[in-house]
């Protein structure tokens, strides 16, 4: 029997990582289509009206459309799925970590991420597709992670297998790699991506199993793309899938003369570097910031405020976009594109490049092809290779203020909003600018300017996000060019050296807005100077053995505890009166509530000791087994009458008898480690001597939370509580 | 101070993370111009011989310089250093799971390491210098780690942060991390491996230092490209240092055309990588077995046996690889190479593409272009694009049969010899194999023979190593080629699944080969049967808090033990005559040593408990931290007279008072997670009750080996013991 077991779990769990892959590869294809169609229509009637001098009805359908979007994009995170607003990948950070908040990954939020990052991302706000895409990929997981549902008749014998954490975080870290993959075509940084960013325990099968899922991902999108150039996918273009697939561009200039020049590209790399630290880090806090201030104004103003705050960014991103290009100069179509013999300029539709906008014809204006633009078009221009000198200076300069000034805004708002396009953005744009001002004093040898854009984005992705690897392979993956490898990976190094200097990551920083109970990989420093005993406050709570079921329910409804110890101090086997009480292990409180909504119970105390199999037989163990998210059996559910209260309950069958444990002198630095590298719920605290009470309470994730700490020993406050990167003390024997 | 002391360890960290990277990049760069001199040397007199119709001394001069080589290389291996035989990532491996092994990583294993695989190379066994490079990392960063040395007066205040286990271990990381960078020019790959197959802890800060590291690997060896470049290098061309960049090759179809075709590949691919996955599970067991029979014979005759089946192997090889070509039928040049109008081949030098050998002008030998050439050569010939139908399909079994079987014979004896190259070898062959029957089946607009050379050394790789995601970027980095990246990923998850269908990993059997107690990543599943109880054998050492210096003497005399429990039972505060013997913690015998050579003795039992500061006043933290390998006080440097012998140790200052514990009951599966996760030297088993000894035992990495658990409960033989995989048990509280 056992062996079949594990056929069959290892083929639902093989299943479920294929359709993970499948699912949100077909997800984030749409969600592209839809995004290519609408904004595409909207600039096709916005540019007709242009072309017929009627800019004024111009602006009002293309603000109108822009607002309307974002809105409905906004009502729904508000009203519907307000887990679904922001990026959401500190949401999957903080579970795959292991704080389960309810609603984070339910069937409602995965429909308002997937409906609102079309509204936010088609109606023109500066945020990416990126970041919604990785919590779809969580959510599509985690929902297919339930293990069925009794409800809705989904229930299969094969699902039991699901019902464990470990898988159903196995299958999150599946999906969101399969997010990233996703977004960016990148299968291997999707899979970096969940090992560096994501995940908090990672596990040698689950990189088997990612890189799985990401190249059916991979496939998926493959197969999009070919059915597209068939024609079937509307106004979306190549470009629609191809996020940015930079050696794609028409003027490509074919082999790495430009990646040859040697030494004389470190100095601007390593500029860009610190540029990009600096821009980054400052984006982290100026954003944290806003956030900050904006959550008391708008927890006070309620919903509404929220919706008008995204009206707002909505209309000021709109009156950008469109009034800020008629400050560009046109200038005339170069020569050399396509049409050696007469200049022209493809003048209207979805054209990226060489917009024409208010000009005359045979000129465009720069800057509508970066702010008239759906944002993966400009990034596309941007990175474009052999269009050195496409864009004037000033152009470039007034976009990346504007850019980096409505992203700052945007992010926070309640609408679905990636981050990774924003910092795209800013950085390709100052990379731009570093390129032109390198070929003023190199000449025209200097590397291409698309190269420098690219560079330029890298430096602010790490000086933001502080990634290093994942982003070099995603960024690899966008450009398919493994020659531009080392310089992007110094570019890295300097942008996050600098801005690790400033301040903490931008999604960190965003699991310290949201105030998520965050378990770092490291301890802080002051938790070495207290013990494992000084983080236990309150008196412990605890079960007999054998309890009265009055008892536990009144502790199970009075207390938010999810485990409490069992202690044995009723059990006088007559041999020796000084019997001291002995700690037995651990209960659960869904497996007590199983028990009592089973109502195994028992007449008196004495009664259990002999007969235990009989009691609890008729209970499998796949009753225990964890329900899915907020689905288990509730305090509530319990209706007992007064005769029943005054029965007890044999907790032995259900108590773990062995749980982890320290010794309560243990340092705190120490038993962080332990609770952190094993991921627990509970660790047990242990009297160093056999006197008195057998145990001295249970350490949760919140008995390790810095704030709480702090506020149970101000004295610490003084010194600096930083983390413990530094040299580990000498006497530490247990590391091999 | 403190912040002053981070700085410098901080600064001492990256500064020998940069050295390992730059070290490791000199040294990679010196042995593939070694190699390709010395061979090159070597195949221009033989064909100087040849073209003149003196084969017969061609081959002498060919078979002599082949044997002189592999002779000198297992002559250093046997008497200087014989931790360098073999590939060394096993060692790696062991040494970075906790086993320290003397002299793996001594200067000694270095050089012979490197000269050693310079002559196996050269001397045209079928072994990679891959395997070595990934060894020289670990021992330049090992070496570099040792905090300097007291003998050389190398001694510097700064280096004793490195006096740790955990430095040493993340530098031995980026150490093979750099090899493998440094091996196929790929830095990200570098970084993958390290992480999928070297390292057994991961922790975040790594990814990130292991990047730096192989980031300097590939600046070095692109700047030692350029140098080569300008003619320094003697007779290694372009191809001594690009290991095999596939995009380079001068025949380069340029584009991906062969790629469009769309599913008509799956199925050879998917064919492929069922041949890969049977074969390298193959290989592993035929290896397996060889080693393990030849390794009885060679110890009863001797070190010189070893050096007499060195020699074998090397006249073996040289027969094969001069007798066989003489098989193959003279085929005409084509006439599209280079030369357009007349055929035209290159007919000696070191030309790989188109060997002449014995065939008269305008024609080429093809066998021995796979034969008569390094390795490398051999490789970028099969690799080569737009050679479709360059090899006869006889010439290409031919050489599959050949090199599989020499592969088996010589991976084993006692040089420095890596699998890669071997691997590579038979995959590209079978995979052209396959191009040329696909060729037949779908026409001339199938793949390239080359992408399938790459997809069928993919196969062999991933079914006979099972690695993924590292074998993938490094084979995408050594051809620079992105678009392959769907092709690899589904032939390495299939030769994977195939593989591990049948036996371990290469790697993992050698590492049970060498009896190293490794530590797996999953308990085994009869563990979950027993306790931790059940792994204790033998009686208890431990000491008291105050103990006699002879006892403790003597104890580590006869004893091997690492740790001792410190137990307090003589102490009486009179309050109660009932005081139970209590716990107090752990001490190392390295801890013990230092104090005993220290002399820091006090006269009876009941001096020490007022007055601890002032004993112990005299010895720094510094004096305890863990010197470098084999550099410690030993048991024997330990000289006391009787009168000392009578004195008493205080040991509470250097007792552990909280080292990790598990009580008696718990499952020996969830303690096997708990000394691996956190990769403890000794775990502590505690009793359930309180009465009786106040602790069990101690569990140290021995007692978690399958052999020995087996050999103590001979019940549990017949249930299969396989890793558990499968789904955890229900009651599992203590996952988040």
């Amino acid at each position: 029997k056992k062996p079949l077991e594990t056929l069959q779990y290892v083929i639902v769990k093989w299943t479920f990582v294929f359709l993970v892959g499948l699912l949100t590869g077909l997800v984030a294809f749409g969600i592209n289509m839809a995004v290519e169609n609408v904004a595409g229509l909207k600039f096709v009637y916005t540019l007709n009206f242009m072309t017929s001098q009627r800019f004024a009805l111009a602006f009002l359908v293309y603000a109108g459309v822009n607002s309307i979007l974002v809105v409905l994009a906004a009502l729904l995170c508000v009203y519907v799925g307000p887990s679904a607003a922001g990026s959401g990948i500190p949401e999957v950070k903080a579970y795959l970590n292991g704080v389960d908040t309810p609603n984070v990954f339910s069937f409602q939020t995965l429909i308002v991420k997937i409906l609102g990052s079309i509204g936010s991302v088609a109606g023109g706000l500066i945020v990416g597709k990126e970041g919604p895409l990785v919590h779809v990929g969580a959510c599509i997981a985690s929902i297919l992670g339930q293990g069925g549902s009794v409800r809705y008749g989904m229930t299969w014998k094969w699902l039991r297998y699901l019902k464990n954490d470990r898988d159903r975080r196995d299958l999150v870290t599946c999906g969101a790699a399969a997010g990233v993959a996703a977004a960016f075509r990148a299968p291997v940084g999707g899979v970096l991506f969940a090992l560096e960013e994501v995940t908090s325990w990672w596990r040698g099968p689950l990189l088997w199993r990612t890189f799985f899922t990401t190249a059916v991902v991979a496939v998926v999108l493959r197969t999009g793309i070919v059915w597209c150039k068939q024609g079937h996918c509307g106004l979306s273009g190549e470009g629609g899938l191809i996020i940015f697939d930079v050696s794609g561009n028409p003027p490509d200039s074919g082999g790495n003369p430009d990646l040859n020049s040697g030494l004389q590209d470190l100095l601007p790399v390593i500029i860009l570097g610190v540029v990009g630290g600096v821009l980054g880090s400052l984006f982290n806090q100026i954003n944290g910031t806003i956030i900050m201030s904006s959550k008391r104004w708008l927890k006070k103003k309620g919903k509404c405020a929220k919706i008008a705050q995204a009206i707002v960014v909505a209309l000021i991103t709109s009156v950008c976009s469109f009034g800020l290009p008629w400050l560009a100069t046109c200038q005339p179509c170069p020569t050399t594109i396509g049409f050696p013999d007469e200049p022209k300029c493809p003048t209207h539709g979805r054209t990226p490049n060489f917009k024409a906008f208010h000009c005359p014809a045979n000129t465009y204006n720069d800057l509508a092809g970066l702010f008239f633009n759906t944002n993966d078009d400009t990034i596309r221009n941007l990175f474009s290779k052999g269009t050195n000198g496409e864009f004037a200076f000033s152009s470039l300069l007034i976009y990346l203020v504007t850019a980096y000034s409505l992203a700052l805004l945007t992010y926070g708002i309640a609408v679905p909003s990636g981050l990774f396009v924003p910092a795209i953005l800013c950085g390709a744009t100052y990379g731009r600018i570093m390129g032109m001002a390198m070929r003023i004093v190199y000449g025209p040898g200097s590397m291409d300017e698309g190269i420098y854009a690219l560079l330029g984005a890298a430096s602010f992705l790490g000086g933001s996000m502080r990634m290093t690897v994942s982003l070099c392979i995603i960024l690899l993956e966008l450009t398919n060019n493994l020659s531009l490898l080392p310089l992007i990976m110094l570019v890295l190094l300097v942008s996050k050296t600098v801005g690790d200097g400033f301040n903490d990551a931008v999604y960190q920083l965003h699991v310290q807005i949201k105030d998520i109970p965050f378990l770092e990989e490291h301890p802080l420093s002051f938790m070495q100077q207290l013990t494992a005993r000084d983080a236990i406050t309150g008196p412990l709570v605890w079960f007999s053995g054998i309890e009265r079921v009055g008892t536990i329910l009144e502790v199970l409804r009075s207390t938010k505890h999810n485990g409490f110890p069992v202690i044995d101090n009723t059990f006088n086997n007559g041999k020796d009166e000084r019997q001291q009480p002995i700690f037995c292990g651990l209960v659960l409180r869904s497996h007590l509530l199983v028990l009592l909504k089973k109502k195994q119970f028992i007449e008196s105390r004495e009664w259990g000791h002999n007969n235990l199999p009989q009691v609890h037989g008729c209970l499998s163990s796949a009753e225990f087994a964890k329900p899915g998210s907020g689905k288990g059996v509730k305090i509530h559910d319990i209706h007992l009458d007064i005769g029943e209260e005054e029965m007890f309950l044999d907790l032995h069958p259900i108590t773990n008898t062995s749980p982890y444990t320290v010794v309560e002198t243990m340092s705190l630095a120490k038993a962080y480690i332990l609770f952190r590298q094993l991921g627990l719920r509970h660790l047990c605290v242990m009297p160093k001597s056999s006197e008195g009470q057998p145990i001295l309470g249970l350490l949760t994730r919140h008995d390790f939370m810095a704030n709480y700490l702090l506020n149970l020993h101000p004295s610490l406050k003084q010194s600096n509580h930083k983390k413990i990167h530094a040299y580990p003390s000498f006497r530490s024997p247990s590391q091999p």
